[in-house]
């Protein structure tokens, strides 16, 4: 039996991950930006809005004209005319005049304030009482008041979500600068691997991993290539890896659950011209095979061949590896929300591994929750699609205690 | 000015759109089906494994043979082969034998149990002395051990993550019967409202709502399609809905920041044959003018024209209907996850109204979490960008006073 030559930690996998350089930006329209990165800020190219705005529907005034009024003494007014959306109002507004303005209509020259619909009555063909009084701007939107031209409008690093698209679209930004999608070239080997609409043989297992890992690419916003299942041969696995350094920014090679398949997938990366092996062998459980390696500046990511072990090293390595380089924060762990709860059983760990432990998040009566430790040996695939929550176990730890809080990391 | 006939609470709009029955199912491939929801639960056609394999790499025995091996008197076997991945070992292994037997290996004829190669040390070619007692099914997976044919093993009515594709693909699972993605016509409207790339005249303004909109329809994974505008002409609204409900299955129009504009949308829907307004009026802010109509078995969505109105109004209802008629539930609110959080600022309401209101989710000092009121006029575009929560108020409520625990709800 091969051993590791040197067991890394997690956090030592992380300072290896976090020397490759994010991708390279790109311009794209803003249809296409949901969720991705900008790495600069944007700033806003024009005020919003470019002159003053109602906020309401009703009266264009001059607000001086309004001081005092009430319902016993209320302010006559007399309405010249009425803002249409969509123009300017060819307006004047002078002293003791108004003009009907709907919500979001640009205020008519010689106004400064607007009186709520609400807050008046029609007296006759062209005039209206005003019932409470308005100040300068009441009810008005000032020039630049929601966005000054040259202002920070999207802060760099954060996703870009709706309400940003929106607020992009309302100020002419038709495109931005983010980073580009990962691509993701997934690679299952094994001479025991078919493909899923195959009956295996006897012996032969079905590819389980350039699935679950494909959709775990897709989750993380990036752009999974499933490529052919490789057999246990050098040849093949080389002119494969070599393609998707090609085709993609990322490659995941799954595989190795035999010893000599492990040595097989190090031994085709280091023959790579220039290919440097950043670790192999990392303390954790499940997924100890682990290997890192480098190729023209691309990360080659070497999982174990278990299903369950697989998708666990994606989960916690590959995934937040993905949103870093597409411009977001590098930290271990599934992608997903964390959520406090009561672990229900006791877990027992070995001092020196980090245990990602299967976990199913239940609603406790108090309305906590509770996380329960999937029950089943630990190499089933069962078990991942029962759970739903990941606990880490630290690395010191002999275990955590029945009752104890624990972070739950939504799967 | 129009009042609206009657004004509804948000729940009675829910139950409104509970009416609506959920859309029908597909068959997709397993590619496809990341986030997808299964009508029904998908039980396993195969037994998981077909016969028992190892869990770890050692030496497959007949457990009888351990029964009181120590370190000082350890059991001493016969090697009699090997099992290779990929194919069923054409092996007997009978008393006082041994085959090697790789992690997932297929256990040989004759044996019941596996030995893990830590405790063996080899003698000789084919000798080897067993230095741990192991008991039968020892480090084996039994047939259906993992799955048993006919199981559960996805439950009806969850998104289909990357995991529960895992374990489809493993058993041969190739498609799978989900609810069918929404297609959701965006319809902006309004004279005032030109396309983005356009350098609006006075008195325009862009289409945000197009495109907050249909980010949000896609966050929802649903499928938008994004319609030309229409300017505020009975005819051409006509023709366009026309258009969108042959196309789509839910229509969601923006626009009525005017009055007029509001009556006309509801007099386009109304016309045509069989049109039925189940709501037009939500006791809510922002909101009120919220109109729901069904034709044709399709909802109709009227949002307000304002982008923060229209957007926030679209995260309560369209994006939690979008979610229920693709096979989730049905629950009023952002889709995003809930955060307790202490409120910054009191907050004040009118009973009778149901405020949405848009904060700033903050780290606080012992780990918690600050809610901040995002400051400024409720129409400014800019809140929507610096928020990242909403918090809900009661109708009932008259505010909710400062340092009160919330729940925020993440956007």
């Amino acid at each position: 039996m091969t051993e590791f030559l040197q067991v890394i930690t997690s956090d030592g996998l992380v300072e290896r991950l976090a020397s490759f350089p994010r991708l390279p930006p790109e311009v794209v329209s803003l249809s296409s930006a949901l969720h991705r990165i900008p790495p600069e800020g944007i700033t806003s190219p024009e005020d919003l809005p470019e002159r003053p705005r109602s906020t309401v529907d009703g009266y264009a005034v001059q607000a001086e004209d309004t001081f005092g009024a009430s319902d016993s003494i209320p302010a006559l007014l007399n309405v010249v005319g009425a803002v249409a959306m969509g123009s300017l109002a060819d307006l004047l507004v002078g002293s003791g005049q108004a003009a009907y303005i709907p919500t979001g209509g640009f205020l008519p020259s010689g106004t400064d304030a607007v009186v709520m619909v609400e807050y008046t009555n029609r007296i006759d063909e062209t005039g209206i009482e005003v019932t409470r009084p308005v100040t300068v701007r009441s009810n008005v939107l000032s020039q630049g008041e929601d966005v000054k031209s040259g202002e920070l409008i999207i802060p760099a690093g954060e996703p870009l979500r709706p309400q940003d698209l929106g607020v992009l679209a309302g100020l002419g930004v038709a495109t931005v600068c983010v980073y580009r999608q990962a691509k993701v070239g997934v690679i299952s080997t094994g001479d025991e691997v078919v493909p899923i609409d195959c009956k295996p043989k006897p012996g032969q297992i079905r590819d389980a991993n350039g699935y679950s890992i494909s959709a775990l690419v897709r989750a993380a916003g990036a752009i999974p290539i499933q490529f052919e299942i490789v057999p246990d041969d050098a040849g093949k696995l080389h002119s494969t890896l070599a393609d998707a350094l090609r085709e993609s920014d990322v490659v995941a090679i799954s595989g190795g659950s035999s010893v000599g398949m492990r040595d097989l997938i190090v031994d085709v990366v280091e023959a790579f011209p220039g290919a440097e092996v950043l670790a192999h062998g990392v303390a954790i459980r499940p997924g100890k095979p682990t290997l890192l390696a480098r190729h023209a500046g691309k990360a080659i990511f070497g999982l174990p061949g278990h299903p369950v072990s697989a998708l666990i090293v994606a989960m916690v390595f590959l995934a937040p590896f993905l949103r870093y380089i597409q411009g977001g924060n590098l930290e271990k762990g599934p992608l997903g929300s964390r959520t406090q709860a009561t672990l229900a059983t006791s877990l027992h760990s070995i001092i020196g591994m980090e245990d990602f432990v299967r976990v199913r998040l239940e609603r406790a009566a108090d309305g906590g929750y509770v996380a329960r430790p999937v029950f089943g040996k630990s190499s089933m695939l069962s078990t991942m699609a029962r759970a739903n929550g990941i606990i880490i176990v630290p690395a010191r730890a002999e275990g955590i205690v029945q009752g104890a809080a624990v972070d739950v990391i939504r799967i």
